[in-house]
């Protein structure tokens, strides 16, 4: 499907700030930005850069006063997310090289103090995707979904004992159970179709039989319809908006929005 | 100021082939991308690369038949472009290692050919900036431009020789008889504001002094009011299009417009 | 000075796993590795890469029985380090974007819960180099080296509560109260001439004023004669070797003599 | 097999200039460097770094004066190369994008210009790796070779023209030809055991099937025993000394011996 998206932001500065966003999508596996409009009010400098993760950042200096910022952008995805229950989870000697980072620890997701319970989830199930089918579904049905439950210090191991949080703590879970298991995983922050309520969210991808797998263990039904902003190793990695001093954030949009094709009407 | 640029093609294929892309401008130094749309018909699925060079990709397979592509911009460019006549040229130990492959002659720049030429171009000229503005003005007064008196196999040492070219050539000489004198350089195409005949335009810039310096062999009067698209060792490297089968190009437009904005109204 | 350093490692494989080595130095900053010998005891097939900090990996499959590693290697690196009291902390909006990941609370280093000490230790210092010796001068008069008093699952959040660790703990700490007061820093482990008792070692990195300057809070008379390693944002990313199955590890010795030259006898 | 392979190299410099030096092999696809010895004399301070291709480059300033170079290492390489007849050459559409650029013409390899005799030469054979065997074929029984038949500045164009040349330029041949049908090829320079007379060799690869194999044109019964040194588009890529200045070159010993394991005595 085309997907129509947009994330406004509002901000009130009280003094001169360093600011670094990363809500530029790019092109990629399973997506491709047909059309793209990055608009800064007021008008200042702009430094683009890619960072580890291949995600797009500027970087800017934000004067005192109000800052408006606005992305949109129009993006082919897929209607559904695949899955491969066969596939096949890779001993780590089979891994590429440039998944292995994703095996470690990392601040939310204590995956070297999940082991115990990651083991005890996947149980037998054969060395497939569906152990990781698994762990998304027990996150599903265990943890249950509070909004304020957790802060932005939350991990995967409180979550793990709370269990209680938000998308992103589900997210963080479900990354440090698969790397509990070795199994390559990563954050991913972006827009989804259909979303209730509309906001910016946050699932994890899983390498299994050679590439990535999209898992959300937050949705009912997860499917496709996703515009991916950012990856990286858990939030530490991609925060969509890092200010480093004071501000307020007055105002902030997000929609989603399918564009309907002469084709289909 | 502020530019919008777009370029569209239609071809006509005869039979299935595979095509690059390099038409999509980046954000980077001396310019920022507000705004961008980037449209296949048919829409084809896309696999989207950055080349060696920072340069973005779009690789796509073209079906038989009738193929139309459209990129539009907005950027932001400086009105003009800065110079620093007394920047030094660096000893090559003191180059930083990412620019040193900027020194080594290539496909239509045979540096290791013209060092008789350059040196005696460049003279008792101070060993700085000057330099390169001496053999930007020996070639605007020797290289006379002439349409069709080159083809894309001419090199910057036939140019030399038979002194008529078209911009690319003048590009080519300029790396050339850069790279003679130890001084890094790369060739650049890109949109340029009020170019006579509007066209894709090509030139080159020289590191001087740590950092980038723009310099155009072939206009009267080179200024600002340009968006780089893509940067290489020379035009090898960056071909806007590349069709690896049969193919005519039926039509290519391509235009700048300046953006008024409201306050300078 | 130049320094003979080896790491030798026997290991009793239980079944065939999976390993990782990270032991092999490479030349760079303040250091220049002049010669390098690694052994493999069986002799297995290696694949050799570098992973995202710039350090050189091995993976290995490892048979059931014993395994014998073994890396010399002979390094120029100098006999002090360098510090610069006057140099100034920089801004965000200064840093170059490679270190901006450094700036982020990683797995050990929760640098996001520890603000109010790290600001409590810097106090009124200006804002330069000093500000970095106050926190690696604060761990070493306020955290106890007691080996034995953590593992691997330590943070710096917990030593900053215990106040006890070792040098791995001393780092994280040190990391984790620079990046809480918005100076990158990172993890360091290699060789040190004269530790006492000899072993691998661990301490840190903090980027002021342009580039990256040597802290050792572990240390009473901090000093050169250091072979780096590995760098990582903390000990998550530079384990030496990891083993991803059973195995016994029965020896480990290390050693670092400086050779002495004819022309300083 | 194992090889211990050694380089020397001694100048006399007639005033202080710039060098680099690409003479130290790296482990990767079919080599594993064990040991390895690297010795400047005088000693000076040297800035490692990985170029484009992947290869380890040092930049020294050398002094006035003698200056000896010597690098020696202990690699293991397979005894024979593999060659795969079948495995299919790929559409450019198939191609992995880091390949892609070794498509492109180069300094030395004028592809761009070989399209006719390249069909030719490989008439009706199959698409697949029998092509390039082809050309190896054609050049080794087409071009004769003749030390002093070629200089620095000779490329696979005049190689065409002249059927005479060295073994720089029979891998600019192979690698010119494989380029103008769609093959990707690079430049290879490092040491083959048993070569007459020893000295430091160049031949090209050809991607196929998914993987680069090794091809030499110069060779009567090519085969394996060689120890990569340096990759590249052609030969102005891997210079494996660049001396920016005067200066002469007094020796030039390479060695090739292959170790005896205690196993095949």
């Amino acid at each position: 499907m085309i997907l129509d998206a947009s994330c406004h932001l509002e901000y009130k500065i009280l003094e001169e700030i360093s600011a670094i966003f990363m809500l530029r999508p790019r092109s990629g596996w399973a997506q491709w930005i047909m059309r793209e409009d990055f608009a800064l009010t007021p008008r200042v400098p702009v430094v683009e850069y890619t960072d580890l993760y291949g995600n797009c950042c500027q970087r800017i200096v934000m004067p005192k006063g109000d800052f408006h910022f606005s992305m949109k952008c129009r993006a082919w995805t897929p209607d559904d997310w695949d899955s491969k229950p066969l596939a096949p989870l890779q001993s780590v000697a089979q891994l590429p090289v440039e998944v292995l980072h994703y095996l470690l620890p990392s601040r939310y997701c204590q995956s070297d103090k999940l082991g115990a319970i990651a083991t005890s989830i996947v149980g037998t199930t054969p060395h497939n995707h569906h152990q990781v089918t698994r762990i998304r579904t027990w996150i599903h049905e265990n943890i249950a979904y509070e909004r304020g439950s957790s802060d932005s210090s939350t991990s995967a191991l409180e979550t793990a004992n709370t269990r209680r949080g938000v998308c992103r703590d589900f997210a963080h879970l479900g990354i440090a159970l698969c790397r509990a298991i070795n199994v390559p995983a990563r954050m991913v922050v972006g827009f989804v179709h259909q979303l209730e309520p509309m906001d910016m969210h946050a699932w994890f991808e899983a390498y299994i039989g050679g590439r990535w797998y999209t898992f959300d263990a937050t949705e009912d039904r997860p499917g496709g319809g996703r515009i991916v902003v950012a990856y990286g190793r858990d939030a530490a990695d991609v925060a969509l908006v890092s200010l480093f001093g004071n501000f307020t954030c007055t105002t902030m949009q997000v929609s989603v929005e399918k564009v309907v094709e002469a084709s289909e009407e």
